[in-house]
């Protein structure tokens, strides 16, 4: 389904970028959660256009309202629907171009689909829709919590070719957003940052990696054939705007290596559980965790939406010239690094609830002991 | 689900390696459509074991046999069941360290998951269930023939750090199988296989990529937001056996480009489509199709199973020694080549019914015209 | 999923009786349908409480508030987001009593399953809910519409032992609705309002049987096992407040014929199609329809809310004694009489789209020429 | 989708009438449980076809072969399927009349949905399609077993008027099966047997009415909307072949009372849980098992075949004279009850799972303590 995520814990987003509201419905929510908005908010703030000055200038609240699954703080179990009520939504800018194509954006693909187009903004396509996931994945972070002890970070891992330093066992949150690049390595965080403005500068845009680590995910989440872990965490990944590629553990880098150097060693971890020495399977193993903390990398293309003339076609099919208005990033990854939080929380919290429905008992804790 | 893909071509995969038989259901095909059996036939002998020296020396004839939803040759519209039966299953290999974690196979968190294991072969997780998929991919490969023209070709395009020349616009089938290696760049393929036999002499496996193209689909395949075509098509090639990373269009490489360099400009086809002139995209743009060639690579990690000893634990979590026993491919990427293509063909027609159940219309030409 | 309905197109609600909003999102509605929301709001003025001297005195406006999905209103096939705020929640009559729980209503089975509950107006279980799946089956009419020409009529046929004469070959919406109790025989729904208001006027309530007839269903909808018509027929309609039981055709009463009584035969409808005679399969066979009339009925219980002392317990498990308050309908049956269709609008639609996705061509006229 | 049922516990069925066998796959089964294959035959062969001289002299051993998913009798976690091959399949009496439409069978919207038919036997809408949901059932039941203390009892109880007297209380299944037509009153199962042969002598069929109790089901099983408990089971029960009514609880004799008549008091029941003093809900209430005894009846037609000349029209739309041959039951009834047993198991399973999916803990004993 096109705007439905999940199987246990299902989410269901509609809106367009300059429509009257965008939000999601979350259905499966495990009742009698205690659930802190306020939380759920910061979250959306991490996400949010005009937060900085190196994202679009376009000034939204996003501020959440709860209308429904919710008394008195707490999930009762049934539909949670939050909505987004769009203020600066300003269809101007698009209006005059709304027929020629944008190169590498949706609008082509969508007249060719549907046949008819929310031109303004990009309608359902613009990335605006990530407030709704935002908000979704903040909830089932929360959730997860109450399960165990996860811990999700991402932080933009490289831009271009600028590569940090950042020990993934070890980032906390805290680290990513001392900049407003969210890059833990302040060294290369500034050159990331000078980088951003010079693009923009020239009206041009840039992209880069953001990586993403899951601690504390139990041994046992994950199913062995199509549902693999890491498959369901490529398709949430794959799922974001801008999004070109997908690691887990050595990911690319892992081919060049032979199978006597990728292997991971289990070693006993001196307290009855068992653990791997190295992590090279990036926590995933036969498509199932096995409470090593979850590694991933997503690779984000630079920003479509430049501000250079760009020969294109018209919905006739004529040549045309595109000089780009409205207002966009110059670099979508400060902004991912919420996202793919919120996709990375999505995915474990569907799957743990249907480890426990078709287990049953809680899943053991995140270095299993055998016994 | 576990072993279910798909949404309107649906497919319910079951068997483990040294069961009783493996199969595929597939629910939702299209009635009345021919179907050529040895056609389906020879995909399975190109993802079959012991093809070639390159490959595990168990044999199966992995002959297929079609038990429902077929009539005189024609799909009815109802369950089309395809079994295979085991015949040179062994378990005597496996019995002797069933109790052993094998480093970075699925033993351990299947033991963590499900408390109880079908040790011989890896079970479900072997990468004998692929038969399943293969059997199904070649049906969906010849539905999707009946719907336009669509042509799915992989290759070997890197093993280890071995890269292969290839034109992705022009390489066809009988250029890939021209080898046993599949990779159409016969210099680098001669180099690939003497890398595969002098690591097998040393009891170690390698790894590499598989490269995709799909040409043919038209413009208008995926859904805008979390059932993107690229992000199926993730989730897809993430659940195959050894999988670790994904791209489409220009990937991980795209991210070292601006936004000027990377965007495909649109272009009057010169026959009133529009096309663009260069595939940064990889043929999909916003989640859908826009009718150029769909590029994909795959990353596959080196083999797990490796001859030589290693340092493990078993399910007591003791420390063990384990020496590799069974038969096992010394690098997947051989017949990787099938499993990929199949999983590309169950993602491409599983959204083409999709797209004519929700808009109604066949889909457009590859090369749309614009009116 | 507890509150998705639908395969193809997909029906998403939310909302308690007493909270913020209601809602529905629609997902995989075919695009470009310019809808007339005028009559979608006249469906829901059907379904609305305060209607009538025979329905409860809650006075809400129910109107609809379209946020997402519609452009100059016409789809876009996105997800389509319908609101309805509450406007005249009132939760102070539940507050006495909320721990004491109502004879054959949810609230100790709520409690039972989710250990939390939103106490005033039966929260979730309240037939408030049925607001939004009025609002997303009056939308999957008018894209009935678009396909073919279906009609679909729901009366009140009986209520207790009151039993109507209604042709439901030539029934039309004009009929139902020209008396308050929605019963095309004038005479029999005299009767039947009298009985309401005498029962009423003693603190108690009335039950009865709904039926519907679908005309114009073209042969063709339905799959042979799981997923019959009527199966989801089934489904849709005991998914409705206080239904307690369903038929198809000849229904329970058939089940007193023999065979060759029961039959229908088929002939030719002299214009090359074929027709039945008969037609005590209500359209169905074999879980597909035939094209003949689809004709259902549903019992509805008695309303479980009387305004008479009830013997009860408390959430401590202690004896209580219940007097109701709050705003009820003293009979459900007016009311449901638009829910029914619109949940038959939505089995109709969903069938129709899983058709095309799989079969592809437009399904053929409803008396179906057999070439 | 046509062939699939259930969300967590998930049955795929497959197979034609008179094809190269029949099966399930069953995904989603909880790992680690021993089955007794024995009771699953047991079940198979009280719907077994030729099992007494009411029954069609069709002669299958429906044995099973199970060819995945169980290991040393325990169930892995992993698809389990299940094989009937067919073996007294016998197309010869269907070829002759293969292009006439057999009245109230679904011949005529086979060809009109799909375009093609397995004309033999019914091909996929045979009752012989039964034989994998049997099998399903019987596991489901198993595992059911070691959840909680569910005991699931079916009978026929009315064959056309002739109505027996069962207290659904007490009866158990030695009971029902003390006589061929599986009626617990012996002395109206003797008259309903005389009525079966009686019809059968004119070459004529009959119907009636089974009623199916489960006991012992916990409070908190079914979702509050669109999959409440009831609608799930009206669902299955219709999708049965040839059902074609269902009611739960009072049904539609529960319309002619009042609600003062019709509620369910709640009381103590005097340890610490509660109970209601009557159970005309049926064990649901607001879509949610409330611990009481789920009652459910289901309506049968008569057999369509029936062996006198009927009037029809062939696949050109031509008038035609059909006199059936074949093998067929003069009553569906008997070998009904052990298909409607499976479908309740197969419905409570899948909700039992998805409850302890969302809510996370063992559902509460059937009688539930309030604290």
């Amino acid at each position: 389904m096109s705007s439905v995520y999940g199987t246990a814990f299902r989410v269901s987003t509609f809106g367009e970028s300059h429509g009257g509201a965008l939000g999601v419905v979350i259905d499966g929510c495990p009742p009698g959660i205690a659930l802190d908005f306020d939380r759920v908010q910061a979250e959306l703030d991490r996400r949010r256009p005009g937060q900085s000055t190196l994202s679009t200038p376009r000034r939204e609240g996003d501020r959440l309202e709860v209308v429904s699954g919710v008394l008195d703080g707490k999930t009762l179990g049934s539909p949670m629907a939050i909505l987004f009520r769009n203020q600066d939504a300003d269809a101007t800018a698009y209006k005059a171009t709304k027929d020629v194509y944008r190169p590498s954006h949706a609008d082509f693909t969508t007249d060719a689909k549907y046949g008819i187009r929310a031109w303004a903004g990009g309608g359902r396509a613009s990335a605006r829709e990530t407030v709704a996931r935002v908000a979704a994945g903040a909830v089932a972070r929360q959730v997860l919590e109450t399960l165990g002890s996860v811990e999700i970070v991402a932080w933009v891992d490289r831009l271009q070719e600028l590569q940090a330093t950042v020990d993934s066992g070890a980032v906390v949150a805290v680290d990513v957003d001392k900049n407003d690049v969210r890059c833990p390595d302040a060294a290369v965080a500034a050159q990331m940052e000078e980088r951003i403005r010079e693009v923009r500068s020239r009206g041009d845009t840039v992209g880069g990696v953001v990586r993403c680590v899951a601690r504390g995910v139990p041994a046992g989440l994950g199913e062995p054939v199509f549902d693999k872990l890491e498959a369901d965490l490529a398709k949430a990944m794959l799922s974001l705007p801008a999004a070109r590629g997908f690691e887990v553990g050595s990911g690319y880098s892992g081919t060049l290596l032979t199978g006597t150097q990728h292997n991971d060693p289990f070693v006993p971890d001196g307290s009855g559980g068992i653990v791997t020495s190295t992590n090279r399977s990036g926590g995933i193993q036969g498509g199932i965790s096995n409470g090593m903390p979850i590694e991933i990398s997503v690779a984000f293309k630079p920003v479509a939406t430049v501000f250079v003339d760009q020969n294109t076609v018209n919905s006739a099919g004529e040549v045309a010239m595109l000089k780009a208005k409205g207002r966009h990033d110059p670099c979508v990854l400060p902004r991912a690094v919420p996202m793919v939080e919120a996709m990375v929380a999505l995915v474990l919290l569907d799957h743990w609830l249907r480890w426990r429905g078709q287990v049953g008992a809680p899943p053991p804790i995140p270095l299993r002991s055998v016994d």
